[in-house]
């Protein structure tokens, strides 16, 4: 049967005009319903022992891949893990994605998103949150891993109000010690560590009340445990999540996109305040996922943004989990 | 700063049991909402050009792996296999995903999935179909890739009637003419491909004026070609699409699961029925695909189901297509 496996790149790329034969295809020149012009609810949920996790798309940055997005390699080779991963050409994605973890006795938030943007690439962990079915006054506990304005920027409404009202909202120690600091903001000298700083400012103040600080090594919530995983900021922290038998971490930036640094872990991201550290950190945390078979969420992973990590040569592979229709 | 890296395996999985010093969580024993206990809904669109492409997810079946799943390897590197890929032990997971296309003149569904369960598992299409905002009146074109149970069952309600009442629906001409002849099911020796006729006669019987038969290398719906991609069985099709510049492939089951069989496309499932040409039509469909660059839609990915296919060493790897919040 040496024709029978017929098709072939013309076939494939032309196209015919041709109608089927038998089948005359129903009248009318309009589908039967309107194109929809709108994705799906970007929202995936992992039961975990007692646990309902909720993951919540907040949108995704698609822009031209800065020169030194990585800081350590050539540009040529950054555009090669981008086209690699069938990113848009000369660009790079990176997305955003919360977690909501309801242990029964309490809605837990980590990380808040990038706020509702003019542009609406971003912001989306408003609308996805009302799709899952919980409002923002809903939540009792926003727990943010580190201060950069993707994660903290989401607390406040357009119009400047706090985002989650009767949320308590907490904050890693040190990385609140570091930023809040007007000595260490003086400090400053790069534009990116400077905004950084303004940022934290036009978000935090007159919020200093409201935000209690937490240490690594305890509960932010019951069996949420903070990790120490600093690098990428100060006090970034990473979460251990723990319900019966059954064990997750959501890793907050232990990695931005997978696709660059999980693959090569000692590249370093443009927005890494100690690279060497995170470098560290990076190893230490998948080493151990991996070894432990541990899911993980990313903030920076593609939505459902859930998966295990791999050994992969002296770097890393991410296998996302498989959708479940069921919990 | 050598102690900096503070995350350890005690503290993740031992956890503690200490709350955080600062914050006192807010009071009540219950979280401001209950447990959902649902998943998100199951669909995923692409804008392709013109078109708008609605991946929907019917389910998965979790099952344990049988001895012959894959006929030709030991069931111990399946076993591998399902391991790596994060499977439960000793267990194979198979989802389902059928693809809607709305041209803007024709609304074309792609297989219809296992129809409803009563254990839940598979049956998914309908609800999800609601979800995106479709009823299965509204499907102007049902297309069958194939007669196999999983990819024709969705095409009865539990009642009998037929579950897309206004739809012409059309089957590969040399699909049917296999199947549907009762002199070739009179040969069939093995049970599975006893069932695959009797099931053939449950769904099929009473429509075969209603059932029209399209030729492979023809449209079946405007810029919807019929790819010849025998070997899953004698008349399997796959599909190409095209709007505009914009180009994908719906390939139904080149490959069952690719943590299997894009990794191994050597290896042949038990649900070949001619499995030496199921390998040669592999190779071809997915070469092309890697050259190519095109994204294809596999029935048996992943929910979403679509990504990119890679060559890696002698076989393929699936790069699932990164989520987009809007179209």
């Amino acid at each position: 049967m040496t024709d029978a496996v017929r098709l072939n790149r013309r076939g494939l790329l032309a196209g015919t005009a041709a109608a089927i034969g038998a089948a005359a295809l129903p009248g009318g020149s309009r589908a039967s319903v309107p194109l929809s012009g709108k994705q799906a609810p970007g929202f995936y949920r992992v039961k975990l022992g007692e646990y309902e996790v909720t993951i919540l798309n907040d949108g995704a940055r698609t822009f031209p891949l800065p020169d030194t997005f990585v800081s350590n390699v050539s540009k040529d080779k950054a555009l090669k893990a981008a086209s690699d991963a069938f990113m848009s050409a000369g660009k790079v994605t990176v997305p955003f994605n919360p977690t909501l973890i309801n242990t029964g006795s309490k809605l837990v938030l980590i990380d808040t998103g990038n706020g509702p943007s003019p542009d609406g690439a971003v912001g989306h962990l408003f609308p996805n949150l009302a799709a899952a079915g919980v409002k923002p006054e809903d939540i009792d506990v926003v727990v943010i891993s580190h201060l950069h304005p993707d994660h903290i920027n989401g607390l406040r409404t357009p119009s400047g109000a706090i985002a989650f009202p009767n949320a308590q909202i907490i904050a890693p120690e040190p990385e609140w010690a570091f930023w809040m600091s007007d000595e260490n903001m003086a400090k400053a000298s790069d534009t990116m560590t400077k905004n950084y700083f303004a940022n934290t400012r036009k978000i935090l103040t007159g919020m200093e009340d409201r935000v209690a600080r937490y240490a690594w090594g305890k509960e932010v919530a019951p069996g949420i445990t903070a990790m120490a995983t600093p690098g990428h900021t100060p006090g970034h922290t990473s979460f251990a999540v723990a319900s019966g038998n059954s064990r997750m971490m959501v890793q907050s930036d232990v990695t931005n996109i997978p696709e660059f640094f999980l693959l090569n872990p000692n590249w370093h991201v443009a927005y890494d305040h100690d690279p060497e550290l995170a470098q560290k950190t990076r190893h230490k945390f998948y080493d151990m996922a991996a070894s432990e078979k541990m899911l993980v969420a990313g903030y920076h992973f593609s939505f459902p943004s859930a998966g295990h990590v791999e050994k992969n040569g002296t770097g890393y592979r991410l296998v996302p989990v498989a959708w479940s229709a069921v919990l």
